[in-house]
């Protein structure tokens, strides 16, 4: 079955706020296994909501319209669903005194005259009790077509959604949808298409689709099924022939693992610690490292070590070393990497000295420079890199690329 | 004039990702003076884009499309729009040019064999070199109307956007529109809001929009006028009243300038060093100081002090403090921040201890609890937070407001 998101609101439509919504509501349609073709954004005026909602409705089993429920004259959302449903509207009892109600538990002591407007609903809709504010959710059905009006703000829509709408929908269903993501560091989209592209070709169910992320590669493996039992076995022969042909390029095949959290869990699995020992990405590194819960159990601390007179005197970097061959060089990298797991007594270090620009590039070292090293029992292995774009694009890759290092380290032992 | 934006892309319409360039377009059209009453997001589907298309360029004179200009086979943006404005496909000498000089300054080895295709471009298209990957933007014009195809990952599409695209819709616009951004850290959107809603009330000719950020309320400030000079003379009151009610709130009217670079500017400015100590942001706070180009200046080392151990020993806070107050308190704080400046030598040292979560919460101190303290000039000043929200925004929010903590310490002497 398939469903449609409107969101209406001028805010979106001129950018004052980031519509955070579209992507809640895709998720757990998709969750729901149903499919969506099209999301739109239009603005609190009748007539191109009219054209809005009959185009959804006449391509869509379901259409949830976001926003514009609230009790101002340019709120009209309400009014025209029921227009376009045909449905008038007519006083609510129930709502009304859900209104009153609310009003005497909140700061305000009289009720807003336009707050009443609010207990109109559509003749023969479902009522969805608001906890959260005055605009109560509603489901407006006709000749096997759904409307679900709900409100825009998250605190009031997300629990609405999920304790309401979530139920009715699933009910509606003969399919279950299932996927797997599987996350992949240190190849190109391109590439990692390449390897896959007989799969992707010949693909029907499960079907799958892959995600640039900021040196990482996503791949989605979706399958539709009776009940997820049949979708996860439909799933399991497409995740196997990933892992064969990507092996440890893949850091995880669950969905809520970020690249942190899987080197952070690696770490704990094998009792070491880390450090860290950044020049160019300042901070970036370590800030990601402990963007993972529980990263206390493994890193105790980092160095940010941004002029030279620090590495030196932090890291125990030798002045001759940087003298010799600058600080953007693999053989500081290197010392920074060994100095930083010395300095923190830590079974690892990871180093990132490099040149993110703007200025500041030499032929010999260009705008993009960057050494990542990491120490590990003993020994370092040191990586170069050119990086393409802007400061903080550089910056960004640097710290992808030292994590995933880090994690090959591990593995490779 | 009238501009429409598509979004194309799975991913979107799975949820997988937030659509933010959806609020970085629609803002700055708004900016342009262009009005946009729908935005769309559809899937990479031949039929549906069509569909998407052709509507859009019925009721828009400019269609703005941004994503699935990637080298894989389901990327179908080019190819669907070059079919829509029946504009055909040939390969660009330049573009391919490009594309081989983009991977021999890169990692990989060989041109793999999908991103061919990317030099390919609609006959008569105008062409927009991309400096951060390898699908070009396009202007494709016909009969009075514009698509332009921007690629999706946002690294990409706002320097593309900014530098190329802004200029030529600039350009197809009767009157010139001039704006100011007014920047403010340190007070919530309704707030600033409510300092203004006169103004905001009486507005005709600028008008006055508010942005909230994290952490930041931007103010856009827009003029419209014959030429620049006359819409410059428009905004200058406005711009000045704003100033006189907001006062030091304001960290920069200019548009490009961001906090970090606010207060790196100011340390270059007073000549002041600065370094971080950082707990629960573990290397953020320093990270994005290191953002500003020209950070070398101010900030030549930084510490990440995640455990205990690590605050004594590197920072030297008392062991008796951490453990009558524990590591979250205004005194670990204070001991972090003094600290932190006497072993760097630094004029001024922010630091950051707190809670982010997700466990560990007490009643004493709850998930969100963050102490920051800046030292300078002898003495520090602490300040106590509870912010709301998951992990990562604690985090977020706790580095703007070190920012904001260090700019006003600085300002106030």
């Amino acid at each position: 079955m398939t469903v449609e998101l409107v969101f209406i609101g001028t805010e979106i439509l001129l950018g004052n706020i980031v519509n955070t919504n579209g992507a809640f509501l895709a998720e757990k349609c998709a969750e729901l296994g149903l499919s969506c073709y099209y999301q739109t954004v239009v603005g609190d005026n009748e007539e191109r909501m009219i054209q809005t909602f009959q185009l959804a409705l006449s391509r869509s089993d379901f259409v949830i319209a976001c926003g514009g429920l609230g009790p101002t004259p340019d709120d009209l959302t309400k009014e025209t669903a029921a227009k376009v449903m045909q449905m008038p509207l007519q006083e609510d009892n129930h709502t009304k005194k859900r209104i009153e109600e609310y009003f005497r538990n909140s700061q305000w002591k009289t009720i807003p005259e336009n707050n009443w407007k609010q207990a109109q609903v559509p003749k023969g809709a479902f009522v969805l009790d608001n906890e959260n504010g005055t605009a109560p959710g509603l489901i407006l059905e006709k000749k096997g077509k759904s409307m679900i009006l709900l409100p825009g703000p998250p605190n009031e829509l997300i629990p609405l959604f999920t304790k309401q709408v979530m139920p009715y929908l699933q009910k509606q269903q003969p399919e279950v949808i299932y996927s797997k993501m599987v996350k992949l560091s240190g190849i190109g989209e391109s590439q990692a298409a390449d390897q896959i592209s007989d799969l992707i070709e010949k693909q029907t169910n499960p079907t799958l689709a892959t995600y640039a992320k900021t040196g990482e590669v996503h791949i989605r493996v979706t399958a539709r099924a009776k009940n997820k039992k049949a979708a996860k076995k439909l799933l399991k022969p497409v995740v196997s022939e990933l892992k064969k042909r990507f092996g440890d390029t893949i850091y995880t095949t669950k969905e809520d693992i970020t690249l942190e959290e899987a080197v952070v869990k690696l770490l704990r699995k094998r009792d070491l610690t880390v450090t860290t020992a950044e020049s160019c990405t300042g901070g970036l590194l370590a800030g990601r490292l402990i963007n993972a819960a529980g990263a206390s159990k493994v890193i105790r601390q980092g160095y940010i070590t941004y002029s030279n007179k620090a590495k030196h005197t932090i890291l125990g970097v030798n002045k001759g070393t940087l003298k010799q061959y600058s600080a953007v060089s693999d053989q500081v990298a290197y010392e920074m990497a060994e100095g930083g797991a010395k300095a923190a007594n830590a079974d690892c270090c990871v180093s990132i000295t490099g040149l993110a620009g703007p200025d500041g590039g030499t032929e010999e070292i260009p705008v993009g420079t960057v050494y990542i090293a990491c120490y590990f029992q003993g020994k370092a292995k040191v990586e170069h890199y050119q990086f393409k774009g802007n400061r903080q694009k550089i910056r960004d890759y640097a710290v992808v690329r030292a994590l995933n290092l880090l994690r090959l380290c591990i593995l490779e032992e």
